[in-house]
């Protein structure tokens, strides 16, 4: 039995709350558990200079944490004058994840920045930022459709990302910090919704995994994506 | 007649929400209208160097606003490498603010850092912080009391702040963002509950003002924060 | 008893000389008694980006601090590799001052940038910059009206500060590093020449204090700052 | 045909050159055709504060690219001022592939350093320096056999690495810089001698890929690391 | 003819003012013509990490310029967040010159901080820092015997230090700024009091220069350095 | 006897490696003795604004160490975040020294980067790196040649360097770390091929040292330098 109690293939609870800032042309509160990350999108025109007048759009996302976001107080990147590796590692993955399924010929030479800043962290951030960060993507384009400035969404697919992993022999679904500390090894998985893969990054905690232990794990983020796919349509849906 | 069309001593709404962060030792999301703060307050005993073995604890803060608080989006200051002049200078004024009503002495060599970032802001984001800092701070304290590791509360009063401004030549209360862009002379005061001055920071934003003009706004100030410390006690009322 | 032996009401001696340095379009040594603070103003065309083609001009200020200026050695913020945020609230505190007084569009695209940089410091070095850095302003603004590169000077009144605080009971003007280290509230009032507040900053130190005290502060400002005007007059009077 | 004109599961010619720096207790020079690292192991006692006394040992890993390694020069990262993500992401990489194979509590409180310096680069330059790596460390660990510190080795099996990528439909085995800029997608296989999976990154470039398309890419990774551990092996036989 | 109207061994006035700081051990504002460094020695205890516990001491320097003390304002390098490489280099040279006179044995474990502060530059501020710097030293290592810390000075002998350059084909001594720009050869000579030679760097500017110059500019320097350690030695009598 | 064995006027053994680097313009890899230096020049068109539109080029240098380039692991400056001073003091000397001998004007707007790493130090690595850069600048320069971008190259002269030192009372010629380390003078020299002096740079490191020192320094640099000048002669000959 896993600590969390859940099914091994089951998803903690999750929500998509849209419309949760007043100023950007998309946002989303999005909490798996206890984790929340709060995504906001921005639109704007100052394109890095190596896309200037190439007549595409970009999308990058940034990733931060709040100090006592954890369970013991971390340090202030801002205060410490550096973002760390992981930060970096991170919100590399984001922006990845998210021009995966934007077509960025299809809006313009305009920067889309998503921010996803952790509130609270208990596990899968990232892979919640991945989730929700796609949300506040979707509104801003809708967004921009509705000014009439494009005449219609440049996203081929939709995205989400979850986290696996071997929790003794055991491959279960989208671990909590608890598990996750006690995991033999811990896999990210950003699919599309219609399955394609975007992204993995399986990493060995304790000692090498076998290949099939690996197919269990991608076989469970499939089943979790396609429920988050689900969840972030409805959660579109209901804002327009 | 002001912009928000309150009357010139009304505040916007002010909900102080505690217990938002299940790891911090207190925590308050605060609301001023559209400006929301959320405050922690962390527990630590990494006092810094000059106070060890001094036999007192400190308070102190940190402050940071999510990029897009804002209605345009501004930079990260993690991403800048450094925190801006006037972050400094509003972190600096919130832990003031704090131990101006803390008994040093009355926790043990215990380092309390309270956290204020700015999930959206519409003016008054340093005032909001400094009050709903203070409700997590009392909360913080309360933890340590009811795990026995003090006796009472080092809290010598409360403190809450407010801006006011001059709108034309009127005195109002409680400046939000249009309003403070527009104002002649822009003031915050730290007061505590019983009405002592802990800060005052008052600056001419086009021409200098008068004395009396700045008396208004000390009359107003006082009113503001009577009403802003009655919320902070039924908050930390309610939060037992 | 104060500890400098001074009435309450009574200034340290106060020189401002003048042409101190032989290439800045205004200078001015200015020293409160053992403060002495080094104050050039410096005549550029390279404006902010967002004030270019604007058809106005900005003032600017820098502040530093020689690492010997003080009673042991400080770090030198160069070395450091950043400035504290006191630095940093300092030279915004001076920068708004001179903005205060001074008609932005009076002198065309020009950036001025004062720079105050204190050689030995017993208090009072902030006010002391101000002081000595509008001379030095006046200055830069007299050269420029003698190139003929402007008709008359942008300056709309002068300014200067001075410190008070309240030693035990008693408000004292101007103090010095002993009493405000020992002061129970210290605060720092910017004046125009003709008795107008551009700026107030009042800060408890160990207790809070009350309106009443903070008046007597400001009385004892107002008379300070008449002195101080008199002498920045006779400085520039004399300069020419 | 791929650019190279290599079969799809050919590597390119692969050195593995010892003893190339005659103070690091062990180093590699990696040459995978064109892209050539130098990996240096060097045997410390500082461990970073969390280890300190906790009876174990830590390997870590920084990675460099001279400014002219690629085609045109990028930007020297000590010039700069700090090292980019991508830069802090390999590092990461390479630090939890060596410490997979090396058990912790076999070496004392010894922190070893593994530097990878890519002298040259046409593409995966982070698998070549975890295949080169290894051999230095296990170099270093051999060194303190020698010496007599250490029983016998702690490392518990080899580890290498190789990417694999999508050239058009064609899975294809050991990318250059060329093959790499044209993939559709891109993956680092990390995998011990005995064929267990350390580290998995694969990533859409255009478009998302299917699970049939994944798992080509590891069996190929699986053939490629299966000749790189016999290759490490040969080094280490020959070193001796 | 020199642009200066100087002989071509004439030095600029020199003057040596002590005592011009009011907390430092040892304090000397030292002017050759228009160039005017003002220098401090700060003795402390924090030694660095290496020199711990070893009974020995150690003298270090630092530099830095004033924004405006040169032509045109330059950055200020602790709002750029860096020392120059040039900071960088003159002040390791100050600090290397005066080693080369202490006994480093003999002043028990102390750190001696010489701060060279320049508030005008007209040429030959690092040569002025040295010739400067010595005498505060100087005076702090007095200072110390006055104090009954030590027995007698650890000075071994004066140093002071001079700029010599090809001006045309002319050998001159001591370049002011205008000399500098349009010298066909500068060099940078530390002499001790006694004549010895403790550092010698010359650079040609435009062209390769040949020996027999740079013998004449050496010449030039002993006859410089020779007035100015008598210059240096009436200075320190006259502080006693 | 000095450490090495080697003659007083004895060069370590000297290799100079062209064509080290595929994409490079120029590039040489330099041995003296233990001491490796990879050195390459890289052709742009991005100058520092100062000389953009002014008809003319620049050269500059930069230079690095690898961690373990040196008997005990140093920090990486890219992670430490800085250059150090001793960098930055190196590399400004190998940009000089290479202007020295290039007629700026003589090959358009262009900015040429030569880069010199250190992969292995033993003593005299700014020396070498002269030397090699000088090669690889010269390749570069016959490559613009080659493209018929310029008609003939601006190298005026070719450029070298050594360092001599002071081992006990005798002058020896190239001296490694070791007797580096023992040394009472080191100077570094930089002569033309045809005997000018572009650079001196001697110090003291243990005792003043006296001009008929000096002088047999200079005498032995005269002859090392001039064999280095041979050596390059002939490398570039043969690159052809």
């Amino acid at each position: 039995m896993r600590p969390s109690g859940r099914a091994n293939d089951e998803l903690r609870p999750v929500v998509l709350e849209t419309n949760v800032n007043r100023y950007a042309e998309g946002s989303c509160l999005v909490r798996f558990g206890h984790t929340h990350v709060l995504c906001t999108a921005s639109v704007g025109t100052s394109l890095p200079a190596w896309l200037r007048n190439s007549g595409q759009g970009w999308v990058t996302a940034e990733y931060g944490m709040l100090p006592r976001a954890t369970h013991s107080r971390g340090d202030r990147e801002a205060a410490r004058g550096k973002q760390s590796g992981r930060t970096q590692e991170i919100q590399r993955l984001i922006g990845r994840a998210l021009r995966a399924v934007t077509n960025l010929e299809g809006f313009g030479e305009r920067l889309i920045r998503v921010d996803c800043d952790v509130l609270q962290a208990d596990g899968g951030t990232r892979t919640a930022a991945i989730t929700g960060g796609y949300v506040a993507l979707a509104q801003a384009f809708a967004h921009l459709q509705g000014m009439g400035a494009i005449a219609k969404s440049p996203l081929t697919d939709s995205v989400s990302a979850i986290s696996c992993g071997l929790y003794g022999d055991t491959a279960v679904l989208d671990l909590d910090y608890d598990e996750d500390s006690n995991a033999q090894a811990d896999a990210n998985f950003v699919l599309t919704g219609s399955g394609g893969i975007v992204e993995v990054q399986g990493t060995a905690e304790k000692h090498p995994f076998s290949r099939a232990a690996f197919d269990e794990l991608l076989t469970l983020a499939e089943k979790g994506t396609q429920a988050l796919a689900e969840l972030q349509a409805a959660a579109l849906a209901e804002a327009k």
